[in-house]
């Protein structure tokens, strides 16, 4: 189907991705929707949505089409044609690493993907392109780790972010993560160690979560939340390196991270007080066990008196993007108001 | 990463495809892979190497970047990058249909496929680019029901191509389709009967073989093999509709197709034997049986002294794509010989 | 729970298993189900019932509890306690192979298992046990290959048997096992050839369908359909061991033995009609696809002007012995009538 | 095969059980294995090792041949008469619950287990066979929730055993059982709520661990291990009822029955300081992670000066029988020395 709108992907050239540690590539695609009104105007300014990709996954990759589904562009696209969703310019950034991605923190193990999305690409997308750039104008989704992303990032930078939506985001390390920590030495000596998993992280097959994913998660979330310079491959793991019990220290560096836990942090309680929208799901049989965690983090929105659409919906954890119909609109109006 | 190279993707206005029955689209995009060169010089002309995706796949989603992976253009790239293949044109046709594709074949139940890849898009592509348009220059590559069509095209059309090479494609129909016959009136049943599996298609999950993927591959070979413009859905299935047992008289027609069949006729042998080369592989834990179709082929083309590269290599039928690191530098030297 | 009757587990010392090709134990268990009544009564007689196993399973194996289930004992005894069931004997014969079984069949490459059931079992529970030894007052009763057993027996020996009940059983090859003779080559290449699979039989883990006992039954097939004194391990594969490719003539001699065939033979259909009674069922969902076959013998069968009650049922293949509580007490009543 | 020795099936009526809360039998089958030599005495006296069976199972279970396998007593028969072991009688109890098991405790839940088996069925065993009825001859071993049991009975019942053994015992319940505690909340939606699960639990299929075994085993180790009278069914879910998160106060319930936490219990160290011999293993894949919780257990043991033959092997956590032909040898030569 041709699009209404159009794509552009310029590739953008960083300079804090510079010199990252597992040498991930420093140019990168910067995928951009733009409305079918961009061409037709000339000073018209849109508000922006970025859209996070999961684990495993990067904007670029949100291009392809697939069999019976629509590529992100695609569906932008035809939600805006049919009219339920106002015209917004849409960015797919690209912070994947070798590890699967980088959970879009800052991590001496990985490379600083928060400063990257939140200094370089936003400035590189407000100075080419004819957005409304403030806060109140623009919105932060995602998915997975995507929707990890978005609920973080619109924590720490109430300056950036004005709406916000997390699909099946990662919460509650104790259930979405720990089941996956407790198979991570014998994973780990099935590979041969982590260093020839590492290695062949391009050829392993097949990809499926146990143990491909499931490893490949923990060695990425150890690289984002538990980054030390001078441990072997510049982080540490979150288990006894012979026993394979958990270890209790790197564990609370983890949990540290999660939303859930950020979320006791008065300023990242004001942060999202402050937002225009927010809008929070997970399926009912998420694999990864993510609904616990939004049923429990729905309870303390409402505890803490932040407004919240939350929804739970009879899927896993997998091929939802159908989901996006429901957000997107939905931020779309909430940084399109007051539009100059 | 950056092409040296770039991708063209028009949009092509079919005739042929006009009134296909299950009223796929008529107007498809196109992409075109052009070489570093192409741009770089105004009059030089290009072989072309035609890639045909599997079922379930086509052109465009050939374009789309996975995980670790490279996309088509990508890899090609890369091998006339590193200077172990010649510079080519590739063309990546979209003969997708609802039922996950055509067989590359004409069909009253599907649409005329063969027609519209034999005819509109070789002409679509050599009237808009600097090809050189002569069969001694032109290749066909595919994996699985790609192969199968590379195989079949070739047969039936040695005025238009020049050299072949199938991956994995189908094959030994006894082995490759029988089993998911032998199910087929089981897995109607489940899905709610035919026309119910049909209505469901883009929203049926999951998306693996048994069921899903059986089914719609038993839809589309019938649409493809036994059509019956008089039939419900405009197709014959190979099974009794009462009891589920083999329908003998379809099943025939289906046979007539199987290129270990299509080889008796004598055309298709001096077809195959003016080839300036031919490529044929299979992996030896081929989950859909092609290895054994493979193997026989192998004894076959020896028998008629038919001259081919057969491989089997230690892998199943998915994620092969690795393997056109071999087929494609042999197509395209075959295809750049006595270029002009 | 106690039984209201006894299991006696006689030792046998068989004359006819003396020698066989695979060296199978020539003394076997016998157990033998004894009704309340026979132990307060001294010279009244039951009628017999005998129960062949499955593939992969023999009469001893019967005896087993497992978790939340009856072993067979158990189950008929509930039947008799609870009057839905006449007062039967019954018999568990072990005609197990290290193959995983003999398909109650006389053949060079396993043992004469057809002669050690019908002459040398019925002569001893007819000499030791208070029977009616006449085959009006003798059931044969089996699931899969034990309901092959029950329908080929009492084609080949209506002499012997007066009532029969086939529980899913091996019917229609060409759905049936054809897609295990498909990927036969290829998983024993995987096990590194026949004669170590063989070796290994004990060992292999997991013991799952694909492929384990995908290729346990073909080579037991192969041994019971198709045995050759002069081959390899003494039969025939119906596969070329070249090319993996269907052997049409050894896959002739399976299908001689398939059910739907044997019913072609006047003495076959005579045997059938001078049953008392006849019971066949299967699974919609069979995973051997024996359900097909199934409805094709019932169409058979009333073409015939056969008798019997064929029924299906919402269920797979495995774990379908809740069956047994509809066909055993048919047969009881079958073999009840009449009795002196 | 026969055997040399043989197998006696009483029935014990059991007082302790009356009334149990689940209404399980009070009446149960107790196989009890005597050694060849057992019948040609008359006054010699044998020690005794009881097998426990793991969740799922019961002494009467292990009763069963399944093909290519021994039972429990013709492995010790081999044993036996091969020479590797002493003669010994061996009794395998019946502690079984329609929760799968009871972990060899006391609960109001589900029935008082632990006296159940250290009074009445030692009592019962001592007083009708001619066993040498004293600790120093007296053995417990069992593998999983039967591992458990036989370390957790032998730590508070040092004058009951004498010697131990544990093959992949259930330890650390942190990565042990924490994996299916995530997934209760959702499970049990899946089935209706813990109702109707447990009605269901006799026909549900299919029966593998996740959902069914894993759901089963949640209850059943609520009921174990935080039984609560008051409560709905008779104990506490360690899972929030309403978000499904951890409920940490009755998860330190769970905890406290953890043998690695049993352990810091001075009576427990000198229990096992005080054992003849003990073996512990565990598969390095085990699929409940118990692999790791005896590595660390390992290091316990050698910490506290503990002796123990402490094994790992190339396996996971089902079908790992075979092991016993290591523990049991050892354990008749422990509990034989010294006889009378």
């Amino acid at each position: 189907m041709r699009l209404a709108g159009r794509v552009e992907t310029p590739y953008v050239d960083s300079t804090i991705l510079q010199g990252n540690y597992p040498a991930d590539p420093v140019v990168r695609m910067l995928p951009i929707y733009l409305p079918p009104s961009y061409d037709h105007t000339s000073s018209r300014r849109f508000p922006v949505i970025y859209l996070l990709a999961g684990h495993g996954g990067s904007g670029p990759f949100l291009l392809a089409r697939r069999p019976w589904e629509e590529s992100v562009p695609e569906r932008i696209d035809r939600l805006i044609r049919s009219g339920v969703m106002d015209e917004v310019i849409c960015v797919l950034p690209d912070c994947w690493t070798v590890f699967g991605g980088s959970q879009y923190l800052n991590s001496t193990a990985l490379g600083d993907y928060e400063s990257y999305l939140s200094e370089e690409i936003i400035s590189y997308v407000d100075a080419n392109y004819r957005t409304v750039p403030q806060a109140s104008h623009r919105a932060i989704v995602g998915k997975s780790s995507g929707g990890y992303g978005a609920m973080v990032q619109s924590m720490r930078h109430p300056d950036l972010w004005g709406a916000v939506a997390s699909h099946s985001g990662d919460i509650y390390f104790e259930f979405g993560y720990l089941p996956d920590v407790a198979t991570l030495h014998a994973n780990l000596h099935r590979y041969g160690g982590i260093d020839r998993f590492i290695e062949a992280i391009p050829t392993i097959k097949p990809r499926v979560h146990q143990p491909f994913y499931s490893v490949l998660g923990m060695l990425c979330y150890s690289a984002a939340y538990s980054p030390n310079p001078s441990a072997h491959r510049g982080f540490d793991l979150p288990i006894d390196s012979d026993t394979g019990a958990l270890n209790g220290e790197v564990w609370e560096r983890w949990l540290a991270w999660d939303p859930l836990r950020l979320l006791n942090d008065p300023c990242h309680i004001d942060a999202w007080r402050g937002l225009s929208y927010l809008y929070i799901d997970c399926g009912n049989w998420d694999e990864l066990n993510f609904n616990v965690g939004t049923r429990v983090l729905a309870h303390k929105l409402e505890r803490l008196g932040i407004e919240a659409d939350v929804e739970f919906f009879d899927d896993g954890h997998l091929d939802v993007s159908y989901r996006l119909d429901i957000s997107l609109p939905r931020l779309a109006q909430a940084v399109s108001q007051h539009r100059p």
